[in-house]
């Protein structure tokens, strides 16, 4: 599926906003952020990114697929971990910079670290936070899926400081 | 509440992935995504992004507060429309470049178009979709919440092409 074919050209706001053609929008990097959520819980998985080609793909097979910014390169979600995410809705937002993935998860983890989900610690929020400084976080998920060193061998962390 | 003494240093990658500290990490143009879901529904709202200052607001608040990139100021959600998003829970990934907030929505919209959720159109996913160049979306809310011409009177549409 040809990314120049599928994706519309973007020529006014009210075509954005109220079309029915799909004309994302990349941008500086050739980047469009994709928001990951769990399509039975709502649970938010994970925040990434995709570039042209990355959306098609998704489009075209049905399973997410990523631009891994600290590899540069195409990243079909579950090739390495077998964690596939499989889309079973795919939604974009009104100005069409955004996309959100509704997918089933092969495995039950969709976090490099082990957890079910990225989003495992809680921020505190409102008069009861004052006084600790750093705020200190809290775990919502106490036990990982699986084992990154099992499922990633030799593979570097991608997180970056 | 001061971002500087609320965020914590970023050290290892140990600490940001496993650690009960919070220390975000904020991109090249000082900012943070940020995805917001209703609370009850779980359904994406909305996809925006936050400076330090926006997230110490949003922490000391309880109230989303975001950055706006095309007008470049902190934004109350909800300063001029009074749709204002009350802070259920705030979550962090694991690497501290993404938050997740869970929200009440005053209003019931969160869309500057007049929709519940920014995310009111699906594109077509998997063997379907070949053939239709550019791919067609589909609408999944019908009717505007609100007139975006009443609640948002002589403000710019943020949409940029």
């Amino acid at each position: 599926m040809d990314p120049n074919k599928i994706f519309g050209t973007r020529k006014t706001i009210e075509q954005v906003e109220e079309g029915r053609e799909l004309a994302p929008k990349f941008d500086a990097h050739g980047l469009i952020p994709a928001v990951t959520t769990d399509f039975e819980s709502g649970e938010l998985l994970m925040h990434g990114y995709m570039n042209a080609e990355a959306l098609a793909l998704t489009i075209s097979t049905g399973e997410a697929h990523y631009f891994s910014r600290s590899r540069q390169a195409i990243w079909h979600k579950g090739a390495t971990s077998g964690l596939v995410q499989t889309v079973r809705e795919l939604k974009i937002d009104d100005d069409q910079d955004c996309v959100w993935l509704r997918v089933d998860v092969h495995g039950g983890a969709s976090c490099h670290v082990g957890y079910r989900s990225c989003f495992y610690r809680t921020v505190p929020v409102g008069a009861a936070v004052i006084g600790e400084q750093p705020l200190p976080l809290e775990f919502t998920e106490h036990e990982k899926v699986f084992d990154p060193e099992i499922v990633y061998p030799g593979v570097a962390n991608p997180t970056k400081l």
